[in-house]
């Protein structure tokens, strides 16, 4: 349980997220993150709602993404830098605050890189519950980076996807996924171009990552009835599929005034039809329709979704209390006498 | 030092910062402080500036105040709450980071409840150096809460006043003040009325918390020649100075756009004139012209000044090692094997 400390803020730390998922279970989690994904959007009308607030420079972006219900309020620090692959760093790191709105005063601080790899994933294969061809078992995984084996094992926890066919530009990348996904319950097929991996796929998950308008899918690859969850595109100059895959398909976004920024649909006029995954997770929008259908989820990532993942997390640390304290706040004995507090630290300290 | 480690940032706590305030000593703090202000004001052109991101909610407010030099990012969680003393909180607690834009990793996590009591001290004095008769030695403190010991403490440091008049509407508050201001050099005077607490008081700083339009300052009150240094005021709805005060007044600002909504000047029609302070220590615009000038500066607390902070509090630590390393970027001996770091976890545990 959380101490009731004023002055104090749990804080999860990467180890102990690690530590967390691992107690939970890594598809355990991924599931409970959809539920409590689906939980908030069936409720997406009580939210505020803005598009990120980005920072941008030549090598990369910084974002601040927050959102409350009116209750909470949380928000997401995230970089996105394609180079920091070379000095040895993640290309996207992220940490995030939950917070009282009553109050303001923070109850949550935690690392967000691995909770956003997971929410992403959990996210997508949402998306897929909803869309994706019934009865799916087999995904091309096209780009196997970081994002790679989360989006492997959420499409298995939620939709019991079990074939999957691996595909990058860099072998190794395939290598590292082959080895991590080694006994976790997947037939797994490497393949040596996206031609081969997409053949007999249900579902395409595209998640390469590179600053730049990329064609990873070409209408040619596109067949009838599939799928496509587009991860890798999600801001303004990177996208991953050719305008016509998107114009051949019915196109699912989180937030549109958003989306339309960042996501795949850039590459399209503004006005161009889609549909928000919360219509149809509330029954407003039917999902998938018919078998011919292409569907496709333009997925960029949204505050909501961080919310509430951090609101999972912090439900989570009553059972699983991997955190420390953070002398984050000051409380001095009266709430004016700030400067008193400090005096009395001096002379706690003569 | 801080430590090259790619995965930690150094956190630097409430307790850590009070050693540090205490170690360098106050008044030293708020000098340093305002220098560096002044030092990004001169090169305010250099920095991405938008309004803070403010999620209202009836109790208050919770924002994030984001910039950038083009080299460093820094941004600060703040909350706004007049109803947090009731239950023993700070009306106002905050916190922030500094990042590497080239990278995006966070290099700096700070407490900023007192950072930011300091920085917007450090500013009024800034501002005061420019606008107050040269020679004030004599303020009237209006307001004896959290902010008005180093109010008082800023204007002793950088312009030598060593007289203050104080006045509350709580007698306790000004009790307060009086305690913890004693032997620090000031020749201090209680006053039962803002009328007396003017009297005779060439800089008259108000810094009074309540979340609704207030009017600490009438006209008649306002003498020829003074600076008004009008802190309080600081959100939509809520002021501190009649209309008429303003209308007399030569009011400097931090950054207009942000300042017309959260200001003093939200009682003015949007295109009163008003300088912006950093017009007036680059030498656009000159500070005080004439003796009987009455001078207004709004402050109501914009990101840059947070920016400097951290930038200085940064600078500092290399001297006053008071932080820790925080464990919160996930750091994978591979860039692109953030699952990869998860089993090994598992295994290193097992």
């Amino acid at each position: 349980m959380m101490t009731p400390a004023l002055n104090t803020v749990p804080f999860v730390s990467v180890e102990h997220m690690m530590r967390i998922v691992l107690a939970v279970g890594v598809e355990r989690v991924l599931a409970d993150l959809a539920g409590c994904i689906e939980a908030d959007f069936r409720r997406w009308e009580s939210f505020d709602k803005t598009p990120r607030i980005a920072a941008h420079s030549l090598d990369g972006v910084i974002e601040l993404m927050p959102t409350s219900d009116g209750t909470a309020y949380g928000f997401k620090y995230v970089n996105g830098h394609p180079k920091n692959i070379r000095s040895g760093r993640q290309t996207v790191t992220a940490f995030g605050v939950l917070a009282d709105v009553g109050n303001g005063y923070p109850v949550l601080l935690s690392e967000m890189t691995i909770l956003t790899a997971l929410r992403t994933a959990a996210t997508s294969a949402l998306a897929a519950k909803y869309l994706a061809p019934p009865g799916a078992r087999t995904m091309a995984l096209i780009g196997n980076g970081a994002q790679a084996e989360f989006q492997a094992l959420a499409f298995k926890a939620l939709l019991g996807v079990d074939r999957l066919r691996l595909y990058d530009i860099d072998p190794a990348a395939t290598a590292k996924c082959l080895r991590n996904l080694a006994g976790l319950g997947f037939d797994l097929q490497p393949c040596t171009s996206i031609a081969a991996a997409v053949e007999g796929a249900e579902i395409v998950t595209t998640v390469t990552a590179d600053k730049q308008n990329a064609t990873i899918l070409t209408d040619n690859l596109v067949g009838a009835g599939i799928h496509i969850n587009g991860v890798g595109g999600d801001c303004a100059g990177k996208t991953e599929l050719h305008p016509d895959v998107l114009r051949r398909s019915d196109i699912v976004v989180e937030y549109a005034p958003q989306t339309r920024i960042e996501g795949e649909i850039q590459q399209l006029p503004a006005d161009h039809p889609v549909t928000e995954l919360w219509q149809i997770v509330t029954g407003r929008v039917p999902g998938r329709r018919e078998a011919a259908q292409v569907t496709l989820f333009d997925s960029v990532g949204f505050a909501i979704e961080d919310f509430s993942a951090l609101r999972y997390l912090r439900a989570t640390l009553a059972a699983y209390p991997f955190f420390t304290e953070l002398d984050l706040l000051a409380d001095p004995d009266e709430p004016r006498d700030l400067f008193g507090m400090l005096l009395r630290a001096r002379d706690r300290a003569a």
